[in-house]
């Protein structure tokens, strides 16, 4: 979409120019498309539609507030931006199929490095970007839509269906984006694994698949700190938590660990924990950790016996 | 999708309260979730596949690029954000289905009647909103992703159909946006319908649907300027165009009408612009303008005899 709001008619050739080469790069990363499908270069794109329910998720990354561009490379915003959105739909147990990526940047920023990451996140997650957008801002803003799709007869699982005594596990430790992020700016012990976690965060898209299939009554990814989203599951769901211990990553902290973000770990409730358990190993998954329980008095939020406030990020919006 | 990355951790309401508002002025318009299923409120909605073909397509919508917010509404701006992601659904010959919507805003931002004008542009291209992000930034920013389908065995219409000897026709006559702006900025004649025609675009989605029932070859939408388009259109299909003329919206100059941009009429090649004429007839469609042909030498492009250039809208992106 262009536009003459900016006073700005002109005989560019930037626009067409950058979305051949971001074209080309995303091709070398996902494959060309299918005998039949549509991928970038039309007004739409166009791919088989699934067999089971569509799933759509989309998810913006700003620079400075999602990634600050003095850490972390255009790639890694790139590649996070792109991850944050399958990673919703792996929160569902879904499988994501495509995406669409819309690029607000402001001009000179190094498109082709954004897209890498981008492009790499597309190839290491199946989901091909199939369509997009480049317009100007002054900000860099990438905003992603993917869709994906349910395999087999289980419903989704979303946030509102755990109930009391189903017991609450996390698919791994949390708080390694967030040390990460602190290493970056302050120095610290545990460099490289931790700053890996930060830029290069990963979706936990197997365990959702799995989970799904175990039961799971409830699942969301801990994308704004596990505090704030265990009390947004368990007011979607009208129970309570007590939580017993919250693994964190090697040189994070619990606060940290709380309500840090950006981890992409799932919580998920399940009323048979060992059941989830065998599942994951079945399928080569590493054991999910039992962090706590539903309550069915649903003003009992707890961790270790105190109340544990929704700690985490919010943007402030709106007014 | 949150992060510490602005290293602000802490315990605002904000964003979950901005989100359920937003969540209740959509389903207003354009009403609850059919049952079984997901909209706004999860980690990702869950809707009905399509029958046909999916189509997907994203636009961004930036605040002082796209829109003017001295000039215009931040309603406005919702509008224009979702309309030109519909019309890019149309533009293939779909007809869309839902949309999810990325929301980039400085902090203060009204919100509401941001998603007043999507939840007005929603309800009248029968594309709800199912699900969406709401993010901070310096800037507004405003990225929509839609679905569509494709009904019937015909494939979708793409730029790329044209061939030799095709005439070439609009939808209706351009220039209006563009006019419009320049009426907000300067004043001058023709005010509250020029106005009306940049605040509130309208996507040709049912010419689209009939075009491609009648055969186009080749089809877009009139985004960034009808000049411009036009050598896409022409690249993408290894044609030349001879134009003989161009209808200009009333109030508005040729210039406007070739470069202006944003008026989101079609552009349509067709090996029989009577047939299409038919068509359009009886759906009961303003009636197809022919403005020229398809030639076979890709190197004429030209308006009356003499060389058009590419006149329109391209964002100075990228390096």
């Amino acid at each position: 979409m262009g536009g003459p709001s900016a006073g700005q008619i002109g005989a560019a050739a930037s626009e067409d120019a950058v979305v051949r080469r971001i074209a080309a790069a995303l091709e070398e990363a996902s494959g060309p498309a299918p005998p039949g499908e549509v991928w970038i270069g039309d007004d739409a794109a166009v791919v088989r539609s699934p067999a089971g329910p569509l799933v759509l998720a989309t998810d913006a990354c700003v620079a400075g507030v999602h990634a600050d561009l003095a850490l972390v490379g255009l790639d890694d915003l790139g590649w996070k931006a792109l991850t944050a959105t399958v990673s919703d739909i792996g929160a569902v147990g879904a499988r994501p199929l495509h995406a669409v990526v819309s690029v607000c940047a402001p001009p000179g920023t190094d498109l082709d490095r954004l897209m890498a990451g981008v492009a790499a996140a597309a190839a290491r997650w199946g989901t091909p970007v199939v369509g997009g957008d480049v317009t100007t801002a002054d900000q860099l803003m990438v905003s992603v839509a993917a869709t994906g799709t349910l395999e087999g007869p289980r419903p989704p699982v979303l946030r509102s269906g755990a109930t009391a005594g189903d017991h609450l596990v996390v698919t791994g430790p949390l708080g390694g984006s967030a040390a990460g992020l602190r290493v970056l700016r302050r120095g610290g012990a545990g460099g490289p694994a931790l700053i890996e976690h930060h830029r290069r965060p990963l979706a936990r898209l197997a365990e959702g698949v799995v989970a799904r299939d175990a039961g799971a009554t409830a699942m969301m990814d801990v994308s704004d700190g596990l505090a704030l989203d265990l009390h947004r599951l368990a007011a979607a769901s009208a129970v309570g938590f007590t939580l017993s211990s919250v693994p964190v990553a090697t040189g994070a902290t619990e606060e940290e660990a709380l309500g840090g973000g950006e981890d992409y770990e799932l919580v998920i409730a399940v009323d048979d924990p060992d059941r989830l358990a065998a599942a994951f190993a079945a399928a080569r998954l590493r054991p999910p950790v039992v962090v706590g329980r539903c309550t069915g008095d649903a003003a009992v939020r707890t961790l270790r016996g105190r109340p544990l406030a929704p700690l985490g990020y919010q943007h402030p919006v709106g007014s």
